[in-house]
C-alpha cells in the first residue's frame, strides 16, 4: 500500500515497525560504505597480472623499442594511445595517455585556459564572470574542479535522454559561459546513457565562446553491467561531421579496468586542442610514467582484453546492483515514496526519495555505520534543490554484506518518508 | 703550450693537426648523447627488485594496513613521507609524496600561486609585471616553467658557493619578485654546492613579497659520486631559525635514485605552505599511485637502504665522470682555452669555452653524431650573454663509449678556440 493513501493511524503502526527495524542496526555495530565509485578488492584481483608484467624478464622495451627506464615520451606510449584512441573514437596520433588520473587532466586542462586560453583565446583568468554547465545531478569532482577556479555553476537538468539540450543550446549564447560537464556512458550517478540525438546536438552546438568546450569524461565507456550494454555514438566523429571537431575534449582511465589510483588515464580530441595540451605539458613534465603504462599494454593488448577484463568485473559487480535494485523493489516499491535509476553499467544508482527527505537518509544510515556520499553533492555547489537525490554506490561493499547494505539504506528510507509523512 | 702564447704559424699547424683529427669523427657514424640528465641503463638494472616488489605474494598493503589497489590518500604513504622527510629534513607530517615527476609538483606549485595566490596572497596572474630570479647557469626546465607563466627572469649570477646573495638581498627588496629557483646540492649544471654562508642567507630573507618562495630544487640530495661527498645544511632548518618557515617549499625525487620517469616525487614545507598545497590538490586528484609508492617503499626502506643504492650507482657513474675529466685535462689544460667544474656529485660537467664559442662547439659536436644539450640553455630565455657556457652530461653513453664522447667533445672545442683565434 503506498504510503500517501494510509491512514496516520496505519503511518503510525508503519513507522513503529520500521523504527524496530532501524534500531536493530545500532546493535550490529556496522561499517559499511557505498559512498564512493570504488571497486572492491575483489575487482583488484582481476589485475593480478599487472604486478609483475614489466621487469627483466619480460623485458623493458615497449612495441617502438624504447626502453621504458628513463626519460621521456610526452605524450605516452605508442600501443595505449591505440587502445584509448578505439575506446575513446579517435586516431591515436590524437591521444596522450598520460599519469593515474583523468580527473587530474581536467583538472589540469581548466588550469591551462585560466591562464593560458584555449588555442590563443584569453585566459579564463581574465572573463571575470565565467560560468561552467554542469548537468544535475552529476559528479561532484567535475563541480568541484570548475568551483574551485571561480566558475558560477550553472545547473542543467538531466533528462531521461542525457542534459536538457534546450537549456543547452540557450546558455551556450552567453559567451561567458566556457564548458559543460559530461559523462556520457553511465553517466555518474544517473547510470543513463546519452541519446543519439543528444549527442548530435552537443556536437552541433555554436557556442558564442569559441574557446567553449565540452568536457566529454567517458570515465565508463566499457563498463557494461550485463551482456547487452548501452552503445554511445561516437561524440568526436559527431563534432567532425558537424564541422566542429574542436569543440570537445574526451577523457577517460583504467580506474575501474585495473587498479584505482594505479591505473592509466588519456585525453583525445582535435590536432588544434591536442597541440595547445602538448605546449602546456612540455613545460609541465617530462614525461609519464612509461613502465605503468607498458604494464597496461601488455595485459590490455587490444579491445578483445579490455572486454574480456570488464566481463570480469561485472560478474562480480552486477550481483551487487542486483541485490541492492532487488531490495530497493522489495521495501520501496509498495510504499511509493521513491525511483530510482536501473543502469546497465557504470558504478552508482541514483535515487530519488521524497524532496526534503535525502540528508535525513543520509544521517539515518550514517548513525548505523554506513557511509553514504553527502546528500547534495550530485548538485552544484553540494546543494540539492529538493533534498530528494542520492548517490548510491554498490561497488564497494564485499558481496556478503551488500545485501545488509541495501536493507539499511531502503529503511532509512521509509523512516525518513515516515518521519515526515507523520511531521 | 697555450693559444694564447702561439704565433699564427704554430696556431695554423694546430688547426691543421685538429682539422684532421675532426674530420675523422664523420667516418665513424657516431650515434653519442651527452645532452640530458639521463642515467644509463645499467643504473636502471639496479632497480631491478622494484619490477615485482608488490604482488599477491608480497601483499597490497603498507605499513598502516592500507590496501593501495584503490582510491584515496592524497598525500601518499607514511613510509615514504618519512623517507622523504629524512632526504629533505623536515617532519614527515609535512611532506607531500605525489607521482612521478618533481618538475610537475614545481609547475603546478606555480599555477596554484597563479590562479589562487600563495597562502592567501593575491593570485600572481593580477601581477603585471612578475619577476622570478634564476641563477645561471642554472637549469633550463625551471627557467622554462616561469617563462611559460610569464615572469621576466632575472638572471642572477653564481659564484663558487651558490647563487651571488648580494645580487638575492638587493632583488628581493621589489615586490614584484616572486621567487627563486636553487639547485642547492651538486647544482645543475656547476655541480656545486651551496655553502653554510649561501644557505644561511636565503634562509633570513626578508622578500618584500610576503608570497615570495625559495623553490629548493635538491634533486641530488643523495647523489655523491665519491666517497666523500659534499653537505648541505639543512634549509627548513635554517629558515626556522631564521623566523621564516613559510619561504620555502622543498622538492626532490627517485628519479635518479630508481626509475627516470617512473619514480615518485615529493615536496615538503612549512604546515601553512603543505596546507595551502594540500587545498588545489584536493581538486586536483583523488591521489597519487600509491602501488608505486609502496614498490619504491619497499626497496627503499631507510637512508640504509637510499644510502647503499647511491653508492652502486655511483660505481656507474664516476668512471664516465673520471673519463670525461681526464680527456679535458689532456687535450684542454695545456691551450688554457677552457675551464670546467670538478663535481663530487650529481648529473653534470659545466664547462666555459673562449668567449663566442659554445654555439660553435655545439655544432661542432652535432656535425659528428653527438648530441649536447643547446648551448645558452643553462640561462634564462637560452641565451647566454658570453656563449660560453656548455652543461655536460656523462651519464647516459655506456662506458665503453664514454671516452670516445670526451673526445669528440674537447677536439670540437680545440677546433672552435681556433678558429676564432685565426679569424
Amino acid at each position: 500500500m503506498k504510503y500517501n493513501e494510509m491512514s496516520r493511524q496505519q503511518l503510525e503502526q508503519e513507522f513503529a515497525t520500521v523504527k524496530k527495524e532501524y534500531e536493530q542496526f545500532f546493535d550490529l555495530h556496522l561499517s559499511l560504505d557505498m559512498s564512493r565509485g570504488k571497486p572492491g578488492f575483489e575487482n583488484a584481483d582481476l589485475s593480478e597480472d599487472l604486478s609483475c608484467a614489466v621487469n627483466r624478464e619480460t623485458g623493458y622495451k615497449n612495441a617502438d623499442g624504447t626502453d621504458c627506464r628513463n626519460y621521456g615520451g610526452l605524450d605516452g606510449l605508442t600501443e595505449l594511445k591505440q587502445l584509448f584512441g578505439a575506446i575513446l573514437g579517435v586516431p591515436s596520433t590524437q591521444v596522450i595517455v598520460g599519469g593515474n588520473s583523468s580527473l587530474n587532466l581536467m583538472f589540469d586542462t581548466i588550469a591551462q585556459a585560466m591562464t593560458h586560453g584555449v588555442c590563443g583565446g584569453k585566459p579564463w583568468f581574465t572573463e571575470e564572470k565565467r560560468k561552467f554547465l554542469c548537468p544535475a545531478p552529476g559528479y561532484d569532482r567535475h563541480f568541484g574542479v570548475t568551483e574551485y577556479f571561480g566558475f558560477e555553476l550553472v545547473t542543467v537538468p538531466m533528462t531521461d535522454e542525457g542534459p536538457d539540450m534546450d537549456a543547452v543550446e540557450e546558455w551556450v549564447k552567453d559567451p561567458t559561459v566556457k564548458g559543460i560537464w559530461c559523462v556520457p556512458k553511465y553517466s555518474n550517478p544517473e547510470g543513463l546513457t546519452y541519446s543519439d540525438a543528444v549527442v548530435r546536438r552537443m556536437a552541433a552546438l555554436r557556442p558564442a565562446a569559441s574557446d567553449f568546450r565540452v568536457f566529454w569524461d567517458n570515465a565508463y565507456a566499457v563498463h557494461d553491467l550485463y551482456e547487452q550494454g548501452d552503445s554511445l555514438l561516437d561524440f568526436y566523429a559527431e563534432c567532425e561531421r558537424a564541422g566542429n571537431p574542436d569543440l570537445c575534449l574526451l577523457f577517460t582511465s583504467t580506474s575501474k579496468i585495473t587498479f584505482p589510483g594505479a591505473g592509466v588515464a588519456a585525453v583525445a580530441a582535435s590536432p588544434a586542442n591536442i597541440s595547445w595540451l602538448k605546449n602546456r605539458m612540455t613545460y609541465q613534465t617530462i614525461g609519464p610514467d612509461k613502465i605503468n603504462q607498458l604494464r597496461h599494454a601488455r595485459i590490455l593488448r587490444n579491445m578483445d582484453d579490455v572486454c574480456a577484463q570488464m566481463k570480469r568485473h561485472a560478474a562480480l559487480l552486477r550481483p551487487k546492483f542486483d541485490c541492492v535494485l532487488a531490495e530497493m523493489d522489495r521495501q520501496l516499491a509498495d510504499p511509493g515514496i521513491a525511483r530510482w535509476s536501473k543502469p546497465k553499467g557504470g558504478y552508482f544508482i541514483s535515487l530519488y526519495v521524497p524532496n526534503g527527505c535525502a540528508q535525513r537518509v543520509w544521517k539515518l544510515c550514517a548513525d548505523v555505520g554506513m557511509v553514504l556520499t553527502k546528500s547534495g553533492a550530485t548538485y552544484p555547489y553540494g546543494k540539492d534543490p529538493d533534498d530528494a537525490n542520492l548517490r548510491i554506490a554498490p561497488s564497494f561493499p564485499p558481496v556478503e554484506e551488500i545485501a545488509r547494505a541495501a536493507e539499511v539504506l531502503c529503511v532509512a528510507v521509509r523512516y525518513a518518508a515516515l518521519e515526515q509523512l507523520l511531521s
